[in-house]
């Protein structure tokens, strides 16, 4: 059953990669219209989801509003440039060869997902907007809404004369299709994305043969240098932490300088006054009451309104805190001394070093790529957030004029 | 006794990573002055190593001239500029955050080879300019050798206040050292390059379960489209089969249109006389004479002086057998229509596509990057010549003014 979705997806992506930029333009945007005019299908069958669900049903619901939200959502995407056939770099070599690095698509992506259907839509839209295919698989909590959401998609797809399968939704819910997946389709899938809770991840980073963009955790640190400006170190904390917990740019480690803690008071009646709770080591407790941590805060990634507080001595101690805790995510300094911003953003090791803004902003929206499919935390193609660009890969054309290598 | 190389190639990465280009620059040209000054211990280990080998000796024989051209070699790649730090893009933002995207090191990297010595030199000198600490695992044959070049290199890495353990090999030869690092030495080792035959490189592939950078064969194609000027497609496919036959980037199967088979009897007749032996479809063997083909012939790298000629009808029929039996790695076009090699440019999906130029240019130091690992076909990351700065990734500096996200 599975193994009929790979030949079709791998067909599709020659499809795609040689449509033309409007021609994927057109084809998001009767996805969004196909959205809208099967709202009814696909309300419906979200309602049997909803009926049939224990758990997270939040995350599962739609109405009339939140469809509405995923249609434009494909819309904007619609609006992105399209990164296909950009030339990245283009030089002339001494024999004459012009030699461009252009953008391609990857070919298939596979994406494993759980119970929010709206990352069906997204999706579709960003791999289209990338001239790749998609071979989504959801989680059986919600894929009867997955399915009717595949169904607008692929309508779209069609009245925009691409092929249906260039986004294909596994049809039945079988854990087994999750390792074919992880396998690689016998090489029809040439990245794997997962999006979910930690022990889908860690379960794609750990069986997967084919290469995969993910984070498994995000725990960010936030570290407040001696030099910081008081008040700029309490807003950036805050919103850090508390702007919303459950994002994985969300601050879950406070390191404040060991000559920065007279700031540590108003800080920490800020983050309680917001409904914070606290954890702090011995130096912090000193200043401000709070709980005590143990080893394990430095490595856990709360999405919850709790922040762990460690005081460390200087830029250097902050630095190999992060490197021995962090989760190479994100990570932001407070202060005004530029020398020591700049050791900062050059020597921590993370995807997305920030200097004096919150680690809120770790997002491809805030980073302008319009929309984001995930962020990565690996090292190799792309680190941060992946938007339809970092679905790309390049090749080398070269023109000659009768080169020959001596 | 390999478990401890990874923690301590974890520990010299970062300080690659932060020490200065200079120092960098100056630890390469140490190495290569140290390589010249152990030249006596290094060819009698070499010479060791040769009374013991039983095949592939002369890739594995090292004499003063050929020992002179790897530390040239190694001088040669201090020259190149140091891509870590770069600047890659920087934007701002409608709030202010000022966004770059800047080139890191990768980390540590993995290279298994076999029995050309040189490549350990080269290998650790590309490292070292891209800021990566590397482990190296020589095949049982080269192992004397490499340990001896190995001990100039961590030589001259000290000589400039580098880790030794920057460069580290395998000082046994184990095989399952290989297995070792295939499973990433636990989380030590970020990236994998095999550097060999082709059963060291089906077998990496296989069983790597972190990144790998590879080719697993070269079966690269020369499409003589029926508007190519007859004396360019003599010498295009003359070089580009024939220069040197043994490197991946040689031309395996002459693609000849229809309408360009008048053409054939003088590539032939070239071909022939430059030692090469042909075997051809009925349609070519209609125009001269050779010998036939099987299925096999279209899936075979022959990196001998043999080629494979195949009658297409037309660009359509020459992009569908690339894609059929091509290995995605290096394919050219010769015709004087613009329209016929655009459409060869940006349809064939490999990692380099050639007008009107010799597939034997498929090589980092043709393209201007100064030197090469290797060339890769996998789709993410890095696709083609794998010079310096394909060994960089990147990270995002975000440089704010107190912003927090609504």
């Amino acid at each position: 059953m599975i193994g009929e979705l790979g030949p079709k997806a791998r067909a599709a992506a020659k499809a795609l990669r040689e449509a033309s930029a409007e021609t994927r333009t057109a084809a998001i945007r009767c996805m969004a219209a196909q959205i809208r005019a099967r709202a009814g299908a696909i309300l419906a069958a979200n309602a049997g989801d909803v009926a049939a669900a224990t758990r997270l049903v939040d995350r599962l619901r739609l109405d009339p509003a939140r469809l509405e939200g995923i249609a434009a959502g494909v819309d904007q995407i619609a609006g992105l440039p399209d990164p296909v056939g950009a030339e990245m770099a283009r030089w002339r070599r001494p024999n004459g060869l012009d030699i461009a690095r252009v953008r391609t698509p990857i070919g298939v992506i596979g994406m494993i997902f759980e119970s929010r259907p709206n990352v069906a839509a997204d999706a579709a839209a960003i791999a289209l907007r990338s001239g790749n295919a998609l071979i989504l698989r959801s989680g059986a909590d919600a894929l009867a809404s997955a399915r009717a959401i595949g169904e607008a998609i692929s309508a779209g797809l069609a009245e925009a004369g691409l092929p249906e399968a260039a986004v294909q939704i596994v049809p039945i819910p079988d854990r087994d299709a999750v390792g074919a997946m992880l396998a690689g389709l016998d090489g029809a899938i040439d990245l794997i994305i997962p999006r979910g809770g930690k022990s889908l991840v860690a379960r794609v980073e750990a069986e997967a043969r084919v290469p995969v963009l993910s984070h498994l955790e995000g725990i960010c640190h936030t570290y407040v240098h001696e030099a910081a400006d008081p008040d700029m170190a309490l807003e950036i904390v805050l919103n850090g932490k508390m702007r919303r917990t459950s994002v994985c740019g969300a601050t879950e480690t406070l390191l404040i300088d060991r000559a920065a803690l007279p700031m540590l008071p108003a800080i920490a009646d800020a983050l309680r006054a917001a409904g914070c709770a606290l954890r702090g080591d011995d130096e912090a407790r000193a200043v401000s009451q709070m709980a005590s941590t143990t080893e394990a805060d430095w490595t856990t990634e709360y999405l919850e309104p709790i922040l762990s507080v460690r005081t460390v001595a200087g830029l250097d101690k902050a630095i190999a805190h992060i490197a021995l805790y962090g989760s190479s995510h994100t990570e932001a300094i407070v202060t005004g001394d530029s020398a020591a911003a700049a050791r900062f953003l050059a020597e921590v090791d993370s995807a997305i070093v920030l200097h004096n803004a919150s680690t809120q902003f770790a997002d491809g929206g805030e980073f302008g790529f319009g929309a984001e499919i995930g962020i990565a935390t690996g090292r190799l193609h792309a680190r941060g957030p992946v938007g339809p660009e970092q679905l790309t890969t390049f090749k080398y054309q070269v023109r000659g004029t009768g080169q020959v290598r001596p």
